[in-house]
């Protein structure tokens, strides 16, 4: 073996920290889970945010070392501590970024010392208690789930104003239902398949053959065929929303996901079938009315590329009718580790706190 | 502007050239149009191919330059030169890969010769005249259409073992007609959506938007939504064998194309809605019987990924009923400038003089 | 040819543009040559800068198209204009962004109007005009020469805040002389190689072979052996340094450079022989004493990775010794887009007009 | 956390193997230690090679896995078996690709059984044990030491032929050396830098940081500054070359390693302070001659990607005088997984069993 066991490069730890240029009695806020690609991003969004004051950072692992040390281009210079809630001090807010089954327990401990949260993980997305379990085994804290809004900000603006609980959405699910929001309240979608394409940093901080230069490289990835746990999410998001617009069926969507050989970015491909014939300028008009007061929804005329939309919180949407075959196409870009996860958190936050939506986000 | 002007790297022109290794009476073939991504490749692969003489390789611009010093790792040591039949000497086929319109004249040229020619461009694909000029505009050689015979080996073996003109098929079209074939022959297919994502080298040697690092890099990039030329060129190849399995109507076939940060790796995600209920075994059982005498389709039994047929003439086909929405998903992987254009055109080329398919593919 | 003609994607145009939020009575800037990679981040980090009004940005081609078109992830909602001083309106302050010999005469033209200038070709970076005219040919504004100063905000702070034209220096000398500068005022550089490598956008919005995905990619590229602009700049730089350092002869310094398969980010490696021997503990002290109050200078204590610093104004260095070889290894790890080229002309732009060197820039 | 726990894409298992196409007779071969990039590569040229019979992959992981399952685009459709050499029949020869320390012991179980090997651990690189264990702790048998031939093939092909124990080389050293073997038969060196830089699959199967695309896409990551094991390596293979040039002392050897975001290649920039003034015809001349027999190496009259070698057995060498410093530049551009390890051991199994040196390797 020629290089091997040669490598063991370490990162650099760089001066004295700044201090935060947050705005003084801000609300306080953690970062539960701070390790990982979610949580890190979260914590670099809210040490550089105006009004929050990010009062600590956890992880479950690399204890004692400095996240801009594990993380340099994030420049958050809080080491990483156990999670304590009796160490961190009086806090308003908190972001849990842990694996499904494990953020329940926390996100309930944080709730019991009044904090709000933000939790990253799929514990709180459905609203019912047998659709967790029939894709993700036993709830730790099933009679949580009633107090929890999905935090889709443009779906559920007001409800997440006053949550205490917002499930933060999949990043699949984000860029998929902005996608189909306004055709489903429409009452527009007959049928539907979503084939979404995703960056690596999707597979988060996995070291892998699904993460590795040498595999992932040079590659396109189609995984979890007909089986994906972000199915659920969207049907069930997507199905108030046909309701609304007369739809008295429901719709089984078909999603399918791939990894592709870049870091961070997420096209969602909807291709949908009508109730009726569509024409482009009724999608245009459909899509203009509906995103025209977002500040981070974009509908654009041409088809949109991921980069377009890079570390930012902005999702950008195409539409089209296919005369050809009678179907709507829509595409939807976001960055997945922005709005597909993190700037979304920030800006539930913004929400659930009173602040400017765009606060720290541009 | 820092470092813009200071760029001009010379790329390296190597030694004496090794002689060609192929068996003596080999069938002499020229490619035309080699300074390009799919004529390069083809005159690599015919030039450490056993079984053909490659005498020349001719190109519009970069004459007097050898392939190798232009393209150093396909390795082929010949001049490129002025496309000039009374040139070459005696040839018995030839590659053409010239853009659509500019190649039939040429394509007409060697027929009058008597040479038997692939073409690489869509000039010869489409059946139907009309097909052609609504999407291409005027044919220049619209006589020679009826000799033409589409060149996707495991569909029409016997017709091109006899054929002078062979019509290459485009990329997407091959991994999209391998990957639907038998579900077409069965009768089963209803409706279906393609979702195809290709990597840059499908844009060719173009130097553009599309294809620079800092632009494509990091980039999933959607084009040609609801208006791609392959859309024609896959529903008539699938009318035949639909109609085989019994359909009467015809089925309007949507084709969404992207382009994804890698060099070579095409990947065509199929969903059909089936004309009845369709399960994994008699999927499983459909697809073992359609290819297993093929050299070159690999069934396979979990998701293929593009990396693992990269510069192979392979195809692995994965199929999988999904029985929440009903649908039958195909997915089909291909190195797009491989299976997808120039080893498929040697694949034609060993059909039509009789070699093992195989021979110099392996 | 298989999917060559096919591809013609249309960026998208977004809505309608928010104002740009600088403060009022800042100063009056315009960009011009905001069409290559250079100019367009100096507009986007222009527009987002609180104390600079850009007013126009301007270009030789794409007249009349909106920027954050052209650069979507830039989000300047400006439309690009002719270059033209009557239309502008009156300006304090121009980011020059053409290639070398172009520039000068616009340079001329803008102090004509007393407009003071941040010029990021080379035509104003070499003192002696003997120099430029070997490396680049006749100068078209030799006159202008002795008003220009070099603009590494860190060796010549003081002389740019009252400087009318500042010559930005390309992004290797940047990296170079900030790895160097601390060794040479103390003396001990008595010869010297650097081995630069940066990503793709070095060769900015070219389209051709250094460029494109299916060449560039999966390619470590070498170019201008022993031949490289930069190294006559490095040199004329770092002359007075050493001379400060007690230095009586010249250095003639070995600078090879590098593109590998990235977007942004630069290393420069910097083996120096040393005028005597030097340990670690002496080399700490002397680094961090020459950079303990530069905003954007980090001295590290581990191998910066060019990632960590992608997107910043910062540049990491570090220096160990080796005690096998006697020789001094100095690394400095920049964003060659941006303190290579584009925020460090922001940099100097604050210094020029008195804001926080910092200002639009963390 | 989003997308984290919804990936575990399986590799797919395609159909019934094919017989390996070796002629009767051919040396039996196993592959011991196939699950890393090394050895699979190794099993895959070996399982296409004409003249050796590949007769078992064995590894410590994966067992029970077929080859072409964990690797699909290597083809090779054995099992992964135990190592146990009571199980694979006689063999002739055996292919060890493990990690040092652990290689040692199976070479010496494979020797006693009479089986020639090519380790491509570093157990057997250095000549000398007192290096070996300064740099990797304590040999498990220095008894073997003086068996050993190093298989630099270009260096030592005539030992390499009669040798029982072969010790590829590392990537580095295969690429320097060849850059700088001539120089230093000349007596032209006195001193040398060397900067090399290569593809993320130098660090192997190895999934961590270094390796997840996430982090190592885009960046350049330097690594081991002033402490790389392939020092000692290439200084003792050196010396015995300089002294043939008449160097009466030792050359203190600086080499600095780099990983850039691609998969397969690497190159090595040595810098050069000749002991006399050299120029370009006398360098042209000197490498011409030691290389013009040579299969593998091409001297190049331009800088070489190492896109040009990539997956194949060549070595590019570029050599350039600069006027300037006095200096000499050679440029050397290997695949690190080819001819930097597993294709370079099949070329010493070429020379071992008297077949030509290149079978198996165009």
């Amino acid at each position: 073996m020629s290089c091997v066991a040669e490598l063991a490069p370490i990162r650099s730890a760089a001066g004295e920290p700044a201090p935060q240029p947050c705005a003084p009695g801000s609300p306080r806020v953690i970062v539960a889970g701070a390790t990982g690609f979610a949580g890190a991003l979260a914590a670099h969004l809210l040490w550089r945010h105006p009004r929050f004051e990010l009062v600590a950072v956890t992880g479950r692992s690399e204890v004692g070392r400095r996240l801009d040390d594990l993380y340099p281009r994030y420049r958050v210079p809080l080491m990483i501590e156990p999670f304590d809630l009796d160490a961190h001090g009086l806090l308003d807010a908190a972001v849990v970024a842990y694996p499904h089954a494990a953020a329940a327990p926390t996100v309930a401990e944080l709730r019991e010392r009044g904090v709000r949260v933000v939790d990253l993980s799929a514990d709180f997305r459905l609203a019912r208690l047998q659709t967790y379990e029939q894709w993700y085994g036993e709830h730790p804290r099933p009679e949580l789930l009633a107090d929890a809004v999905y935090g889709l900000t443009e779906l559920h603006r007001e409800r997440i104003a006053a949550a205490d609980i917002v499930a933060n959405p999949g990043c699949y699910p984000t860029a998929s239902l902005l996608a189909l929001a306004p055709l489903a309240r429409a009452g527009l979608i007959a049928d539907v398949v979503i084939d979404a394409k995703q960056g690596v940093s999707g597979a988060g901080r996995a070291f892998d053959e699904t993460t590795h230069v040498s595999m992932a490289g040079e590659n396109i990835l189609p995984y979890k065929v007909a089986e994906h746990r972000h199915t659920p999410e969207i049907e069930e998001q997507l199905a108030p929303l046909r309701a609304a617009g007369g739809a008295i069926d429901e719709v089984a969507v078909l999603f399918q996901a791939h990894l592709v050989p870049l870091d961070q970015g997420e096209l969602a491909d909807c291709y949908v079938t009508p109730t009726r014939r569509v024409e482009d300028a009724e999608l245009a008009e459909l899509y203009l009315a509906a995103y025209e007061r977002e500040p981070f929804v974009e509908v654009v005329s041409a088809p949109p590329g991921t980069r377009d939309v890079q570390e930012t919180n902005f999702c950008r949407v195409f539409a089209k009718a296919d005369p050809h075959s009678g179907k709507v196409i829509v595409l939807s870009a976001i960055d997945n580790l922005w709005k597909g996860t993190s700037s979304q958190a920030v800006q539930n936050l913004n929400v659930m706190f009173g602040h400017d939506e765009s606060e720290g986000l541009r």
